[in-house]
């Protein structure tokens, strides 16, 4: 699809993906944490591993030179997914809590300060209001012409 | 899960219900819009409308009173994933480009000023080396553990 929602979906919209991606944000590094903390069947989680790592997501290295036990950290590209993640957390407190509170807390290490995750245009929230989708240089022929007669995109 | 994230993905984090949330923030809202612009099965695609009603995120209505034609909006937690659609994109634009640039831009309708989708504390970016991940009121037992001891959660 001419979309990067729906490529980024294709590299990391499997459930469990975001899931190891959670995981490795919490600290988690190695096969036996990942799958004692999220309860995945091994030969799953041995999958989407590398899966996450063809895609650039996590680099895996052996822990030390004589050793086979594997480490898996985020790259860049997998640090970026904070957005993400944060995002489906906060709305995922907002609108799926158990009426016990959210489980877990973002918050700015430095400052103990709680974490939003927010769409903005120059450093002011933007809500679904006040947005407008444009074709973009990348956009197909399709995408341009159905954005240039989108309904709420004058 | 105790887990907010794994709450999230259990509603809307099957591939094609975002791809569905995306189409409604462009604004399709009936059954054979969303038909064509996702090149979705028709079972599948019925399938998941009623499962995004089911949980909230759209509501459907019919768009007259002899009508039968279903028109499918975006609710006050529908219009909530903004901040995952946009992170996604913004995931997308800058990892999975094809050289061409982005197929769709998100922009401010009043100024024309492109949006990001950010973590933020008190109005600063917030990236992954400032985090701390803290239990919160919803925590159980093997949670609140957890936490305590998590790698790079001093």
């Amino acid at each position: 699809m001419n979309c990067s929602i729906a490529r980024a979906l294709a590299e990391v919209g499997e459930r469990w993906s975001l899931l190891i991606v959670r995981e490795a944000i919490m600290g988690s590094t190695r096969f036996e944490e990942f799958q004692a903390r999220l309860g995945i069947a091994r030969n799953i989680l041995s999958d989407r591993l590398a899966t996450l790592v063809r895609a650039g997501v996590l680099s895996r290295t052996l822990t030390g030179p004589r050793s086979r036990i594997a480490s898996y950290l985020l790259t860049e590209k997998g640090e970026s997914l904070l957005p993400v993640v944060a995002a489906l957390l906060q709305w995922g407190d907002r609108w799926l809590d158990d009426g016990k509170g959210p489980p877990v807390l973002l918050t700015e290490a430095a400052t103990g300060l709680p974490l939003r995750a927010v769409v903005q245009a120059r450093g002011r929230d933007v809500s679904m209001r006040d947005l407008r989708i444009e074709a973009g240089s990348g956009a197909d022929a399709r995408t341009a012409k159905r954005l240039a007669v989108t309904v709420g995109n004058p």
